[in-house]
């Protein structure tokens, strides 16, 4: 049981008067236990208890490594399970329920304990492995600079042969064979046209002179995820794209600028979002700036308009605008950026300045 | 939507008294829409009506690429989607929800419907999907029928310098090259002791004379799942060994044999696992027989000693019994079945007997 972490959820139920919590997210009982399992269609949670007295319901069939350091609620597929986990909740009191938990065993449980009050605590987890602690971050750096590494890999092994999919192929080799455990996400690598769309799939185009590609990749090292983006060009752009590309490395570089503590969210996007405005190209950014990341590549709070949160030490996001000319090109840029109690670490390392690859 | 489908559940859910319900699972509104998403967090679900007054409650992030038959509630990251959601639930009535309707999502709608009473329908809709229709008996033929030169592929390419993970990359390219869209789950190619563990990860290990090696492989063709396993051995087994297998092969065809509608999904089982604790193996048998399949790998219905429900016309599932002997070898042998209307039809129609490989 990480201690440190636990505590400060359970310090929050506290103050939401809430005595148990039961969380389910895979993710967040890593986070909170040191084991990572994917239970598929079973029964799989922590019982947080604001007496310490924690819980894991553990289906025999997911074997432990090691000891957890929290007492195990051993349950089979033939035992009425719901009945189990009910036995250890206390009547009458506001139990926590995480996101994911499925209507399959929330029910049931329901109408096991009619007189306990059910709320969503997922924010409380949430927000807590939002701040990435000491370890986190190391991990963090980690992943990045071995991301780094892959999206240098892909940059320098395009060649007017390689289809976007023989490139995914080649990365996912590199990644196996630089220790990375799979990828957060499938990599984008797309070539003209096909970087028009944020989220296009690679597919059997080739690369033609004067075209963008965009190389959107992450990779998952000690379980935490890596999630960069990098634009360059094959042989020289009109002037008119490399001008594209400018604006949205000027976007990121004013939005990273901006991170520190007590920044709020909506504003580094605004940062990035006004800026390519300005440039006359506000429609073509068509998704918000960035993302929590960590366990997930995706995780709670984003860098979004409307999300008014500020920077707090110990955030982990991305920020990536990006430029869709629909039928013509794509250019994004993103980075992993660290708030610190200052300011900004930024995770990746590699160039993101304007590049030209394929030239004789 | 395939009202054919839709019908089955509304006619399930008249007989229940519920009126309307919220179908959240991906794969079930495939299998009532024919479009596939993966939502992620967001929310997304079909509502279905007692009056044919079906709706899809879909993010503008997700684009339809064809007109589905159904009306489109369209919902943006910034709506009160609970709100909407709950403006379309006729108050006062019995609301289905399926299994893994999320809290984050069921909590919310539950405050803002006090007057409704929530009822898990998963049985309903999994129970429909159970039976196939003569649509999908097709897919799942043509999805097996890949499958089965898959599994024949990696036979005939184990060398002793081939390793269980190269044997993987090896598939994966092949499943690429005849069509197949993915794998139903991750490929389990086991050597030697390495198959006596029933979920062995695929490692480094080479084949050694005389082992046996579990090639257990799904892929996904036009959405559906395939899946099987074959055990042949790398040179001459010993005796013993031999024996394990013969047993393991008979046990399929017994439990095969016994497939007609009426039996029960119990007695299947206990055909594969009496006959294999006849022969004194029986603790070795540590899994169910089998379990449904069709859009995901394992649906709703498996085959084990405390499932009494009886084959139906239109099942497909899995026979699967194995022996795992701890520390020396495994051996499990898998087909797809379909019940049909006085019988059985196997899938799966690759050789299944005694094969030794790698000899000279």
């Amino acid at each position: 049981m990480k201690l440190s972490r636990t505590n400060k959820i359970l310090s929050k139920m506290k103050e939401q008067g809430i005595s148990q919590a039961l969380v389910s997210d895979p993710y967040s009982i890593f986070y909170l236990t040191g084991f990572l399992e994917n239970p598929g269609e079973r029964f799989f949670a922590v019982l947080l208890d604001e007496n310490g007295d924690h819980k894991l319901f553990l289906n025999i069939l997911f074997p432990l490594d090691k000891d957890l350091g929290l007492d195990i609620v051993s349950i089979s597929d033939t035992d009425d399970i719901i009945s189990i986990v009910a036995d250890h909740i206390k009547a009458g009191t506001k139990l926590g329920i995480d996101k994911i938990f499925p209507a399959r065993f929330l029910l049931p449980l329901m109408d096991k304990l009619p007189d306990n009050k059910f709320v969503d605590v997922s924010l409380l987890v949430d927000t807590t492995r939002m701040l990435k602690d000491e370890e986190e971050k190391e991990l963090m750096r980690i992943s990045s600079e071995l991301n780094d590494r892959a999206c240098q890999f892909v940059i320098d092994n395009i060649t007017e042969t390689t289809s976007e999919k023989d490139m995914v192929k080649k990365l996912l080799a590199y990644y196996e064979e630089i220790g990375v455990e799979g990828t957060s996400f499938p990599p984008i690598i797309a070539y003209g046209d096909n970087g028009a769309n944020p989220h296009g799939l690679p597919g059997d185009r080739l690369p033609k002179p004067g075209e963008s590609i965009i190389v959107d990749i992450g990779g998952i090292k000690d379980k935490y995820c890596s999630d960069m983006t990098r634009t360059v060009f094959f042989k020289q752009p009109t002037p008119e794209d490399k001008e594209v590309f400018e604006i949205v490395l000027e976007a990121v570089k004013r939005g990273t600028e901006l991170v520190k503590p007590g920044v709020r969210l909506c504003d580094i996007d605004a940062a990035c979002r006004d800026y390519i405005t300005e440039k006359g190209y506000g429609e073509y950014f068509t998704h918000r700036t960035g993302h929590q990341i960590g366990l997930e590549d995706h995780e709670y709070g984003d860098v979004s308009s409307t999300n008014e949160m500020v920077c707090e030490p110990g955030m982990i996001f991305s920020i990536e605008p990006g430029i869709y000319l629909p039928g013509r090109m794509g250019v994004r840029i993103e980075d992993l950026v660290l708030v610190t109690e200052d300011g900004v670490e930024v995770l990746n390392k590699l160039n993101k300045e304007f590049v030209v690859i394929g030239e004789d």
